[in-house]
């Protein structure tokens, strides 16, 4: 058994090199960046100072995220967004997430395939990220991977997740806007909803309107909308569009309403605030990083293990191990709960 | 804005009577448990020291999680298991978690209700937990009302989860053995087992199984868990049980496969490894409440606000800022990712 997050990062690439792929990507080289996104993918040790020189030039894309069930559409109405959005001469650059369930892959392969429809074009970049290791691992690949995005230049990054639990909730926390997208006929979709993609929605897409039931399901969302209480104190009132992602209608419509939000964001300062709150919680997550190799270099891999057998065996108590542990690496004064 | 999470816990309580209310606990006073619980799901600074008392008394409890939709009678399932397991002269603590949306709320409290009935019992303890802010949050929580029930000498501990999101899964980790129950017809519920619930289950309950269609469901649940190549290498082949929750059918069946799923864990040594794993994740989360009032205590709000206003400007970078940081509260070397 081994300290869970502690891997050590030391740079094992030169300076010179880190610059070199920075200042590429800078200037717009795909390949570059492309190089990036797999540094990030792979939790390299480089990783991170690339992104830290990056960190400067970004903050200019706009970050939108795509989420929704299965078979909701997301990703040909990704694939017909940015085709609106290239009408628009706005660059982008699109991340689809997989889910970890094996059992989907088959399907999301077909979109994806689709989707490489776009992909002659040079100002698009799409990137598939699987996940490797744990949903949480994803969502900081996710959030890098837009900071390295947003550098090179994209004027909107699109983040496509499949699903709609907690797991993505998290993955499209890195966007400043968030597109739910459902069907008609929702039925269980609304468990989905209520679960806390009701919260984060600010816009919803009712997709496949030309089906039967399409404006029941947008007055159902309407009415959940104003249900929700939390809603009430906010500027923005969330639109329900309905699209045909197959026929491109309803597209030019949500591309409007993808620019009116981020207006609404910077006029109400909550896209300064959305900036905080990411900063701070990223700094922390860092700060829980060097914690954790704190640990590792203070007292090793035996000794962590002999501290957990103390406590599997009631020997010791995790609020005193910990506290004892926090002293010795002085993160606090040498007290005991008990 | 403030350092999230960095709740300050000093004694307001005098130890001597940390000590009272610990003896009656560990004697089986009622009063003194319900107390116990109130402190844990108000964060109240005392309740870490009267858990690293209680601790020691813990490790008995047969904990189990039983999750799953809503509306797939779950309440119903656990007053009926509660029963059930009291003709087998077991005593029984029943953590039953809200979930945080407002919508299901109705509908719990009548459950809730129906479960009352059990709770004239002396041997039977039943507490609702609401979920307070965060549901990471909650899932501390359920954790440690697990430890205090189980220190209280009940043989089996039950956590009912509304809802099968990831948070979901964050709470009933906390669990020994986890019951899945769904519902005949389960269409979109299909997509709730891929999002992590499949991985999770050590029993599948059908429920309602007098309604159509209860084989074609267990059927389904039989071949999604063959396609599940991460169970190929475990011990324990997951059942798929079938139980009417209103008239009582499957319930004594299910009552014996919790015991052998608890046997075969022990013989496994997976019991073991899990208490490992829990201690583990325990200890690191005090820790990392450590690194938060440490760096509360070393810079203030004001200055942490000052440093993330840094970052969202791009006057720093998240890795400079946190390494900078973790130099001078003592984690790391002065050293700089950039």
């Amino acid at each position: 058994m081994s300290l869970p997050g502690g891997k050590r990062r030391v740079a094992s690439m030169p300076t010179q090199a880190n610059e070199n792929i920075v200042t590429r990507l800078l200037a717009g080289d795909r390949r570059a960046l492309a190089r990036v996104v797999t540094l990030i993918e792979n939790h390299a040790p480089q990783a991170q100072r690339i992104l830290a020189q990056l960190h400067a030039h970004t903050g200019r894309a706009h970050i939108i995220g795509i989420t929704g069930s299965p078979g909701a559409g997301k990703s040909t109405l990704v694939m017909q967004l940015a085709r609106e959005l290239r009408r628009r001469e706005r660059t982008i650059g699109v991340i689809a997430v997989d889910p970890s369930s094996p059992f989907t892959g088959g399907a999301i392969l077909g979109d994806r395939i689709r989707m490489q429809e776009l992909s002659g074009d040079p100002h698009v970049f799409i990137r598939s990220m699987a996940s490797r290791g744990s949903l949480g691992g994803l969502a900081v690949s996710t959030r890098d991977t837009v900071r390295a995005l947003d550098a090179a230049g994209f004027d909107v990054v699109i983040i496509e997740t499949v699903g709609a639990g907690q797991a993505e909730v998290e993955i499209v926390r890195a966007a400043q806007t968030v597109v739910v997208v459902t069907v008609p006929g929702m039925g269980d979709d609304i468990q989905a909803i209520k679960a806390g993609i009701l919260e984060i929605a600010d816009i919803f897409v009712v997709n496949k309107a030309d089906r039967p039931g399409a404006d029941q399901t947008a007055a159902e969302l309407r009415m959940l909308l104003s249900l929700d209480d939390t809603r009430k104190e906010r500027s923005w009132r969330v639109p329900i569009l309905k699209t045909s992602a197959t026929t491109g209608a309803g597209i030019p419509e949500l591309a409007d309403k993808l620019d009116e939000h981020l207006a609404a964001l910077k006029e109400s300062g909550q896209l300064a605030a959305r900036g905080g709150r990411q900063a701070q919680s990223e700094m922390l997550a860092l700060l829980h990083q060097a914690l954790v190799e704190r640990i590792e270099a203070a007292i090793g891999p035996e000794e962590w293990d002999r501290l957990v057998q103390e406590v599997v065996e009631r020997r010791s108590d995790p609020y005193t191990t910990a506290a004892r542990l926090a002293a010795r690496i002085g993160l606090a004064p040498s007290h005991e709960p008990a």
